[in-house]
């Protein structure tokens, strides 16, 4: 990590806000992976200064000069290949976009493509597959801009069908919010007229189906998080839901106005787009017949710095996370192998029936194991809450953010004290933290000396482990930690129950 | 980091517990250091097994020989020259003690020495020189163990004078303190016996002299804590201070008994030596005329480490310790540099008339300097509050805890919102602050293009900085900056002056 490695550059004049984010090319054995190293961000709302007539004002395209000149400053040493500057829907549909364009090139320093939409959903999808997981079936991706929301189906890495229509959440929200207030008549007027755009496309779309649904653009992400801090989802879940979406429309329907729903988590520049954005993304839901969508922001930008890098990956990109990360903090891989060994097999005498749970049990075993050791590179002393610590901040590519909350517990929870982990709603079962936590008491010494057969099963009330006497004799420190951990179960309610045969 | 490095073993057979910690060995060009990666304790007690006829009896010897049953299972694989197992002053002075140990080498599979009080002393010194700052003068270091305390004057890593007393916490709290039970007069004849002991020995010391006095076991860390963790000291100071200690045994006092005080931060198994360490640290704070003492324990166990790997140092740890942190978190390296010249050429041109001051500001500045994009390693957002993460919790060693506390601080202030900052008591001067600040602000294109000349000056309320207007015009991402930066400063109610000459 210390050589320097190539910085790319993405560049994205939204409707919305212009962005800059740099990213450092990181080369590991198992794939390429990029990490943002800086970022700005501006709200330009260019889409708010294209007249009726279809003409950008003065002051918006001041507005974009202005930022523009800044991020060329910052990116003032970079050769021309590592750049790439993309301007999108407001761009595509200005009458005078040429003209902004050349005092905007030369604001910026480098050359800014007008992209169509398609290529604007190839690099949407390229973006969103690099930062959500993998899954087995088909992926929608939708991204609703400041102009224009693009709608994409694709398979791993490979987008297959593409549409963008001319809804964004700026020129939704001057249409039909126009003063900022909301009422029931605006709101559903406002979801009528995106639902009739959608509708034309989504004949298609339902037909190929999808396993996963993620929703990509800074609208998407704000609506998520405000969801989430104002705990509008059943059970305080994550991400999107209807009936999250259907909590805030009555919220902001009931206030008479963003400005006036003081809704926790509410950023000011969010305000004046807010309505449109949940409109659209309401409309999205109702005519695609989604319950539930995952969010991620920067697709557009992360898509231009991969493509940038002209590698694609055709492998989980969370396996290549792991392997990235098990390298930057120095693990002990012989050991993580070996606790990952001993805490799946341990897992499968008590695995789920479901194939698909055992399955992502095992792969949580095996990430935890991977990375329970992180925390040391910090420093010995509570060294699994600072693996913990690292599990929930890192950007991890590839990882959705429920998969980083459940990885951080098992992190948090793999030694020590049980109580605050049984005080609060648990994101993974106990039973994976019952192996894990096995298989480190097992694996303490670093080595490969363990007992021929440690049998586990799950009581009603808890779990019990029977191991050789002869076995656990020679080994009294083993012996006396199992005890330890009988007690710190017991001490949050459960049974433990040690038996030597 | 990824490489296999040598493990050493350190085993202490002391006089309340029994510890053992395992290092990691990390070579740097600038020099080795240790990191601990393992540690266990448990609390024999020993001496308290001892009779008076200075017989160990059969339970504490069991207690111990169970202990080290449990330390072997850990170290079954390590090579005998890794190892190192020493005991203390119980050891020394029991009558059976030979006896005890043939089944206590038994037990841990390797051989025990019965070290010296000189040689503790030694060890003692290594250790703490090892995890405390250098300092310009003499150290004083106190080691209040369970059966004696060690007393070592040195300068940099060289013990000169060395004395060790029999006087500990546990044969104290037994001797003065055997119901446990507390009062004014108990807690005086403790300290004067303990007084007593300490002028045979005062002499030599008070003409030495010490700049630093270092309180290096448990008993110091576990004092320091409990006093902190009650607000003791004036002003909600760090570490040990006279003051401190005595409203300490105020509250004892009043408590009538140790297990009653309802102290925070009160550990069960310090319990029964509390009162014991607490009168013979009075005695040194008196006799020694102390008013102030740092604390780091481990020190026994982390000389014997060093002295296994049998090189000295003879430069500041600190320093070490930097180098080490930037490779392991991968920090670009010239961008640190380009960060810390400004920001220690800005100081000068502010800085403080005491030439000590001056010192530790520019210290200060290049460790902050060399280390604040550490938490990019994490992630770029809120990198800020990850290198802070990392700056308070790592194990670093050389560094004190005030210094990792005011270090923390900088790294935590180097950008973002001084809200929070400001509505605590600070660590660091707000000039510091304002300097480091203004560095990464200006080579945030990570560049050497800098301004010729930033001329800087401290008002009454705030700051002013004058930069080339031609220079600020050419580049128009540091002056939207500058005055994002002067705003920051206005809501903590700073003046903050940017001028264009």
């Amino acid at each position: 990590m210390s050589m320097p490695s190539p910085l790319l550059a993405a560049v994205d004049l939204g409707s919305n806000s212009f962005r800059l984010i740099i990213g450092r090319v990181e080369e590991t054995p198992a794939g390429s992976q990029i990490y943002q190293v800086d970022a700005l961000r501006e709200p330009v709302r260019l889409a708010a200064g294209l007249n009726t007539d279809k003409y950008l004002d003065h002051p918006s395209q001041q507005r974009g000069w202005d930022v523009l000149k800044r991020f060329g400053e910052r990116l003032r040493d970079f050769h021309p290949d590592h750049v790439r500057a993309v301007a999108t829907n407001t761009l595509r549909v200005a009458k005078n976009a040429s003209d902004f364009l050349v005092e905007a090139e030369r604001a910026l320093g480098f050359p800014i493509e007008v992209i169509a939409g398609r290529e604007e959903a190839r690099l949407i999808y390229a973006g969103a597959a690099h930062s959500v997981p993998t899954c087995a079936g088909n992926r929608l991706v939708v991204d609703i801009g400041g102009g224009s929301t693009e709608f994409i189906i694709g398979q791993d890495y490979d987008p297959q069908i593409m549409e963008s229509l001319y809804i964004g959440c700026v020129s939704h929200s001057r249409q039909f919010f126009p003063s900022g207030n909301v009422d029931e008549y605006a709101m559903k007027q406002a979801e009528l007229a995106a639902r009739r755009e959608i509708q034309i496309i989504a004949g298609p779309y339902r037909d190929a189906g999808w396993s996963q649904a993620i929703g990509s653009s800074g609208t998407a992400r704000a609506l998520a998080e405000l969801i989430e801090a104002n705990g509008f989802n059943d059970g305080g879940g994550h991400g999107l839901t209807r009936n999250g979406l259907e909590r805030l429309k009555r919220a902001l329907i009931k206030a008479e106005n963003a400005n006036r729903a003081k809704l926790a988590g509410l950023k000011q520049d969010r305000i004046p787009v807010l309505p449109g954005g949940l409109s659209i993304m309401l409309a999205v839901f109702n005519e695609l017949e989604i319950e539930s969508m995952e969010t991620t922001d920067a697709a557009l930008r992360l898509g231009v710095l991969y493509d940038l890098l002209g590698r694609s990956h055709h492998q989980d990109m969370r396996a290549v996370t792991v392997e990235q990360f098990m390298r930057r903090y120095g693990v002990d891989r012989a050991q993580a192998e070996r606790v990952g060994n001993l805490a799946i097999g341990l897992c499968g005498q008590i695995a789920a029936e479901d194939e698909d749970q055992r399955e992502e049990d095992e792969a949580l075993l095996s990430w935890a194991s991977s990375l329970h050791e992180m925390g040391l590179s910090i420093s010995h002393s509570a060294y699994h809450k600072h693996s913990a610590y690292i599990g929930s901040n890192a950007d991890m590519p590839g990882f959705s953010r429920p998969d980083q909350a459940r990885l951080a517990e098992l992190l948090l929870g793999h030694v020590g004290k049980l109580g605050k982990l049984a005080a609060q709603p648990r994101k993974v079962g106990w039973h994976l933290l019952f192996c894990l936590r096995l298989a480190v008491l097992f694996c303490r010494r670093r080595t490969d000396a363990l007992p021929a057969d440690i049998e586990i099963s799950a009581l009603d009330d808890g779990f019990q482990v029977q191991v050789e006497r002869a076995w656990v004799e020679a080994n009294p420190l083993t012996e006396y930690s199992l005890q330890r951990e009988a007690a710190e179960w017991e001490k949050i309610g459960m049974r433990y129950k040690v038996v030597y045969a």
